[in-house]
């Protein structure tokens, strides 16, 4: 299972790629930043984003898409540009017909640090740590793509056994009837 | 001048096309809403109205496209579905070359009404009148969509006269110091 992480941001769109299955160590592909101008208008700089994450596309290949679920922030502007910056990610992965998922920031740092609650330095060091590199990737922004890889990658069999139950339960349960 | 108005949604995105100058009787060339499945995933419903925008576009060949800028609002939700379709639009444009705008709810109601604070009735009628249409378009967002780009038009002008201040103020600037 090959994923790409996206750590949405119209300043920096973190972006990693990590291959594996959960229970078994994993393997990193990739990490890098895709940077705009902050003096750029809007509507060039989500093209940049558009350019970087087709390359990204284009380069890995991989099968599934994990972008960070955007909630509403202190700073309004930055939740805006976030918003935007992922809805970009969103786009270029659902046109190649590659399933995209939103995972929390919580969610996150649960899946790779054991609490939802950790900070910047631990999400850090147990992406160092699982993914076997000699040092945590920078800026924090790459670290935390990757980190949204790894957590796709392991919450994917519980998401997709749920999912087979519900699609089961549907087909199941009589029509005009709701379960 | 002919402006391609967007108000954003991620279930109906309001689009409308007015052609014109400040002063002179403004024409409406086409209004229309490009609506996704509220059930459908988020990645396929950007691609939707990034499919719908691009027909736009193909069709009337704007010179402009204005945007409503997107502020924070009651429903979290919601701003971030906007914030995420506007990014499309704004992305189709820009990859085209075209150049977007942002325009403020409050900026727009006070083009067309004479008051920031107009309700969407009031926007309605004025539409209808300035574009002298038979009845108000419906939906709402696609009278935004029009009254968007009426704005644009009417505000164009000084904006560029503005733009025009600054640019030859920043050139006559004596390198090395802030103006």
């Amino acid at each position: 299972m090959r994923v790409l992480g996206v750590d949405p941001g119209l300043t920096r769109c973190g972006v990693g790629v990590v291959e594996g299955v959960a229970g078994r160590p994993l393997t990193m592909l990739g990490v890098g930043v895709v940077r705009t101008p902050v003096d750029a208008e809007l509507g060039h700089r989500l093209v940049a984003i558009e350019q970087g994450i087709e390359q990204w596309l284009d380069e890995h290949r991989p099968e599934y898409v994990a972008v960070e679920r955007v909630f509403s922030q202190h700073n309004v502007r930055t939740v805006m540009g976030t918003a935007q910056a992922s809805a970009v990610a969103m786009l270029c992965a659902a046109r190649r017909g590659i399933p995209v998922a939103l995972h929390t920031p919580s969610e996150v740092k649960a899946a790779v640090t054991g609490s939802g609650r950790a900070d910047k330095a631990q999400v850090g060091a147990m992406v160092t740590r699982l993914l076997r590199l000699s040092a945590p990737p920078k800026p924090a922004d790459a670290a935390d793509a990757l980190a949204l890889a790894i957590c796709h990658i392991w919450r994917a069999p519980a998401q997709n056994r749920l999912q087979q139950a519900v699609a089961l339960h549907t087909a199941k349960a009589p029509k005009g009837r709701t379960a």
